[in-house]
């Protein structure tokens, strides 16, 4: 098993590559979470849209400079639009994020994601449980939470990012993100953050905005972990609460993008 | 007619066990407050998720702890979805709870909560148009908000519990809770609530939440209410308006929370 | 060409007559910004809800005071449900409002909405790429940001409001409203609008509510734009970024319909 290294570098360097391109994310994502996953891509200077007709969503896929697909709120119609997306990013050769939430409590996510991945996503975000799910590993879900400490998932991670030929990013107290050779550990965040919805939504769709970047993809895999982790823990300094500290996570995004040398 | 006794336990109880349990609740409710009803469960020590996929989400009725139906924004394909999970959670003994937003005021939904009370709600939470509406007397509903005084409703209320078999809460200035026997009244909340999209709608998910627990269940609904306007009673105390007034009301529910003895 | 005059008024005459009405809005919007565009309407006094059953989208808006139709995640069934709400609405004498999300950019949205010009809608709100394409001149969008200068619409803008009979409101860093034959100019805000989802279909939502008013529709829309961005201005000074704006924004609304005079 590969030992993973500490992720000690600064985000800074992805961040400003990230301020100079602005990416327009094309997210395929959850009903729960699309106006919070916007607000944290607008906070880091990416230019957010949401399309969901297939008809759209495949045109705009090939338009967008990179795509995410959630499948927290699946259902069969939003499935069609979300297999044209994938196909048409693949072909347009955009990059595509896969967030399985959920996959292995349900069985209908579950075989949608495995037949999602025949168009070869860049990244795939989840918590342990669904990262060893999508990997075919027994496993226990429940719900959206998962059961399994992110080190559990570790294996299957590596598994997943050598079949899949994508960087894998399995999140939870610690975040790691595999590219199957490599095996960095992001440290950092904090408690709140499992109190307030879409935290983990929202760091894929910042992990699918990244691989528009040219460079080093699981660097600045782990550099949307550290951005997301750092925002959390300043946040959660000053906040009296989960409802508080959503609004001050976001300011600590802009921030951290206002920052990052142009 | 039964007459109100007003409801002078402490909400801590039910919090306590609450607390214990994090139930996991199974959320089919609408577009507009899906995000803020998460956030209201997730401070409160809960586990929201929000599954749509008739088949995935009759699956999930079976494995989540309670089940929501709320109807703000019913379709055809969603009251296939919302049927499916009714009669899974009662197949498999979970409780669910109504939410008929705007019943009365719409014909199509007005006729599906009548084909959903056959699967025998837990709970049904309704403002007093609504509840009256369900209860099939005369009401004059205006869209999403009522044009009677909760008390109005009283009647129907203790009508509807005993035709349904569910604990009814008729909500708006005072709430009142009844199992179609003993009648309860919640005095306190802040006109600000009002101001704030999905403060009902994220109270019945917390009612759907507590029917989890075991227990008088008529006095945990009570508490339901309590706990939402004892926050709101806060929030709006140190809030400069409905915008600020939002984001303090999820820290004080998560402060009662927290305070709950383990 | 139309020279721009400048709005001098103030929008107080507007919300004064906004707060005495608390028109009901029927908002058939976008996933993203469901929660915001209510809360937006609530803080104004108004009384928003989204339904969006076909059958149920069209009996509602006969009974509300006024409609808006942005296609922001148009699907094929929502759009059923806008077209059967338009007709509805317009065979009422009920006012409804199109922002053109994306127009333009994306095909099949552009063909609906030419279809939609067909029931003649009160106003229409959208950025200079989308008006430009609505009035089917030359553009070059990318997703849902304009790439051109409010003013660099404004002959569209005319010739739209021209054809269509709209009051036709260009919005940007200057918004420009005009009815074909005068063109207001109403200056203000603050940057940090466009870091937060949802600050303009919000407007489009306050555009549609004070069509219900009578009186001067295009001093109404104008001040529409005054409102949202003078509240804009006054959040930005007391935010800390573009997470705190938006609970400010929507406390600076409030106040704004709470000194309005009854």
């Amino acid at each position: 098993m590969i030992q993973p290294s500490r992720f000690t570098a600064s985000p800074a360097a992805s961040l400003s590559l990230f301020r100079q391109r602005s990416p327009l994310v094309h997210c395929l994502t959850n009903d729960v979470v699309q106006s919070f996953t916007a607000n944290v891509l607008l906070a880091l200077g990416a230019s957010p849209a949401m399309v969901t007709e297939p008809v759209e969503a495949a045109q705009f896929s090939a338009i967008a400079d990179a795509v995410l697909i959630n499948v927290g709120t699946l259902t069969a119609a939003r499935g069609e639009a979300m297999l044209a997306a994938a196909q048409s990013a693949t072909a347009a050769g955009k990059p595509w994020t896969l967030d399985p939430v959920a996959v292995g409590a349900l069985t209908f996510r579950s075989d949608f994601c495995q037949q999602l991945l025949a168009y070869r996503p860049a990244a795939i975000r989840g918590n342990a449980s669904e990262i060893m799910a999508l990997a075919r590993q027994a496993v226990s879900g429940r719900g959206v939470d998962s059961l399994h400490d992110s080190a559990a998932a570790l294996d299957a991670a590596v598994l997943l990012a050598q079949s899949s030929g994508a960087i894998v990013a399995v999140t939870g107290e610690t975040d790691y993100v595999t590219d199957g050779e490599r095996l960095v550990a992001v440290a950092g965040g904090s408690p709140l953050m499992t109190r307030v919805v879409g935290t983990g939504c929202a760091l894929s769709a910042v992990v699918a905005a990244l691989c528009a970047l040219p460079g080093d993809r699981l660097q600045h895999i782990a550099a949307a972990c550290r951005v997301m982790s750092q925002a959390g823990e300043r946040a959660a300094a000053a906040a009296g609460g989960p409802g508080t500290f959503e609004p001050l996570f976001l300011d600590e995004l802009y921030h951290q993008h206002r920052e990052a040398a142009l």
